[in-house]
């Protein structure tokens, strides 16, 4: 594609950022831990980077936020890497078609997590990460740096330490795994080093460029790094188009038609393969957990410039 | 792309053909109707027809079969023509997490399906269809026979008995919807029209065909009759790759990244947007009710081709 | 014991009876089917039946009403004396832990329902009696009139037809087990059977004369005429008491502690084993669907009376 | 009754004492835990003490056992004895229909376990004695010294370090509830009370003389102690008899008729109100769990004397 026929992304983002305002205050900042109950609302912003490092942006799209379950997509990609296919004898690659925090399907599945986008099979991924690495939080902040080129980015210890107060759900989850086997490491170790991933700060700049490699291959756009092979990269994509956004994927899919990876701090993450990383970030959720503003903004995404899978 | 840049799909298909040989014996014809169970094992056959009309095709491509959970996607087509968006206050569009042919999901939901394709979806879009038409069995045969440009496709009598006589699970789904308001036709005539669609008989290359539309913007690209808006065909094609292969709807995004619908009678059909439609059939199945030779073979034409969505 | 020490079980009633007049008005009486809720609510009877056949009563207790569930306990009875312990084959003898039309732990423990109480259970005894009767609902009226020894008792053809209409969910859960082999006779014919057992009209001194026989080791004591053996009967009461009464039976065991069997027409047999048979029936229900000042009248009963099995 | 009429419950034990040879070695030792799996096989043992405090014994009576699940019951009486209904606020008193260790209904029912005889239930019953004791094991340890009378009753302390180690799910279901409000002492201190419950030591004679007070009106027949009201000891009787032994609670009230509580030892405690208190032990389990040489012996001692509940 030449430079004159590239899209108008900006002009498309400024669009978007326009007809969205009616829906600030419109949804509900995630409240369960104390620290994310603080981030102001009616926040918005978007950023689309495409594969030649052109940034487009608009609104808040330099602030840093708590990525929270934005980071099972890098947790997992991390993983992917340590242990390849083997992976999914311990985690599925299905759709739960229950909440992502349910236990139910644990117990009628032998602990063994429908997908690695719900918490439980992302406390199996970072139980992996615990055994490959001596610090596995720090190998995540290191992996999330690389992918996005921003060496500043860290986890919000306060925020960690909110989510391990809180953690009780979860901490039920990794024994009830530890129960049929499938948690290698002790409990509050896994949980500890699950709770600083989702503490992890980044900007929708910052995600947007992270998520780039999925777009490009499964090589680093930036740097020329691969990460995964290239069949990885499509599959990894496949998982977050039909798992990536909690109960509502199929709704999401059917929308906005990207794959696309969202967390409770009201980023979502997705990409168009061949075309560019993407990620909106707007605090106000609606019932599904996903951002009310963001899901709008990237299904009008779509439909402006007709950029989807399908 | 120029006539001579067309990738060489009946090379491909070919090539397939003799790795998939090995396969045959090795799943199971399903037997849940006696008529089923009389198809002939060890048949392979697949077909790829490009927007441009050229068709290539390899081993039983014109045999026809029992295009069973198939007929689903035709129906929705023709209920949605129907009812637009509204018809998603009577079904959902997310993957179920659960069997097909379950009824632990409709009593927890208050009757309303999870998606149009499983039993109890495609029990309410039928019930649709026969609010609609007088012969809604008719409507369907003589939609896939516009679709496909075959005006000699038909259901099967024998299959739609047997059918009808085994058919106590749809039933019970049945009454189950009608007992929470979301069957508004008697039991009997909807199981009737249900069992006909399923009977309809075509072949891989008629298949092929019928589902090009949804490659094609939502246009039949053999009359030039617009079947769905552009919109349509893209999220008709989203629930298709998170929904449409049983509950590996996942696994199947996962291996082959196209939208896909299968059927049990061992036929899938897929498409690939902008390019193609295509559909293999092998009666032999796996534990999940998908053709166990056609997902191999499936996922092989997009990794030896590299056309995926992904 | 003598009669001088015969407790004075028309006093207690007559207390009990002043003492549930502030409930009346306090529940709702079933509307599930328009016959049923045109039954005037602020009505309340009891009678206890002694096994040397003197009858203490109070209040409404010669007024007839829809028998609805607990025709159950008599339908079991007859099907156990067509079968014995070989019915257990079919259905089992478990609480379901779940609500008594939930075709959820169908579906898990493949269509053999957890207890005769629940509907499941119920439409597979009625199974059984479609086999052994050409009439099973006129040999259900005729067992209930030897019981009692009313041989006026009849079902009120109405309540049947308005059942017999609103029938789905019964519906789906028979042709459900039908789909497990579990239903020998054609659907519809089971649930007309049905819908007439739960139609028969009766009174609380009918009812409680006719429970008798299980206080009474199996032996009818109005006629002599034996039902079960002495150990079936305790075996029959030990189901009362673990399942008779919804899924409320843990709760009513623990206030009441008899075997008891109730319906939604607002009556609830009970007995003690050795001294007793009763009903009480009052048409205003609680949310577990039982009669909230029958209930209530019962709990009363045991305390001022002392006799409860524990 | 005079002590002439006294049945001779000698010759009945000593009769079932060799009918269930037959039976030794035809169940399983539990496993879960090396300690318990270390307990040798083809033991069994049966004692009856009536309240005059005679006791009637045969076999292995006097040999101590692991009480495991038994300690529920007696955990139950001294939290009720603290809290008394309002108990109830924090766990039910209903069959759960699933399995002792199951966490699905937790999920739907907001973390209150459905009894307090399932593990969930004993979690909260033991959270209410972390919350009134300095040692709620020591406090349970004395209680049932005072009950039996026997003041050298200790708990295991190598049961209770082997059940700590492999208590994944009991931690999985306190972090589960502690997520829900359910659980007001830390998750750590509430699992090392509750294994070291488990952990008790005691003889049938020990264990028959310890339920007898429910027998007796809720007074200890020993030493003249009250240890709940009359009312109370009904009800926790009735909860025994629906909730006691596991999901088997139906079928062992069907076969057997009395109150009881089963651990996974091999114990189980029964009584008879007015009558007696018993225990019969035999480590073999069938598959629910319960003694297989108990279950049978508590069948044939109702059976044989006649006295049961219905």
């Amino acid at each position: 594609m030449s430079p004159t026929s590239q899209p108008d992304y900006s002009h498309t983002l400024n669009q978007i950022h326009a007809e969205v305002q009616p829906m600030l205050g419109q949804g509900q900042v995630a409240s369960y831990i104390p620290e994310l109950a603080k981030v102001p609302p009616r926040q918005f912003g978007m950023a689309v980077v495409t594969l030649d490092g052109q940034v487009h942006q608009c609104g808040d799209a330099q602030q840093p936020f708590s990525i929270q379950s934005i980071s099972k997509l890098f947790a997992l990609t991390l993983a992917y890497q340590c242990l390849g296919d083997a992976l999914w004898t311990r985690v599925g690659r299905e759709p739960s078609g229950t909440a992502f925090n349910s236990l139910v399907q644990l117990e009628s599945e032998q602990g063994r997590p429908r997908n690695p986008f719900i918490n439980a099979g992302a406390l199996v991924v970072t139980d992996v990460l615990c055994s490959r690495f001596v610090n596995p939080e720090t190998a995540l902040v290191e992996f999330v740096r690389r992918l996005s080129g921003n060496p500043q980015i860290q986890y919000d210890m306060a925020v960690a330490q909110s989510e391990l107060g809180t953690a009780h759900r979860n901490r039920a989850m990794a024994h009830f795994m530890a129960n049929f086997g499938n948690l290698r490491n002790p409990v509050e170790e896994v949980i500890a080093a699950y709770c600083r991933h989702c503490a992890i700060r980044m900007t929708a700049v910052d995600l947007a460029r992270a998520v780039a490699f999925l777009a490009h291959g499964g090589v680093n756009p930036w740097s020329g790094e691969r990460i995964v092979d290239a069949s990885s990269a499509k599959r990894l994509s496949a998982l977050m188009l039909t798992c990536g956004t909690y109960d509502a994927a199929g709704d999401f899919a059917y929308r906005v038609g990207l794959p696309a990876k969202s967390g409770v701090g009201g980023g979502i993450v997705a990409h168009m393969p061949g075309h560019f990383g993407a990620c909106v970030w707007s605090p106000e959720l609606e019932a599904s957990g996903n951002s009310l503003a963001g899901s709008h903004a990237l299904e009008r995404f779509t439909t402006l410039t007709g950029q989807s899978l399908f």
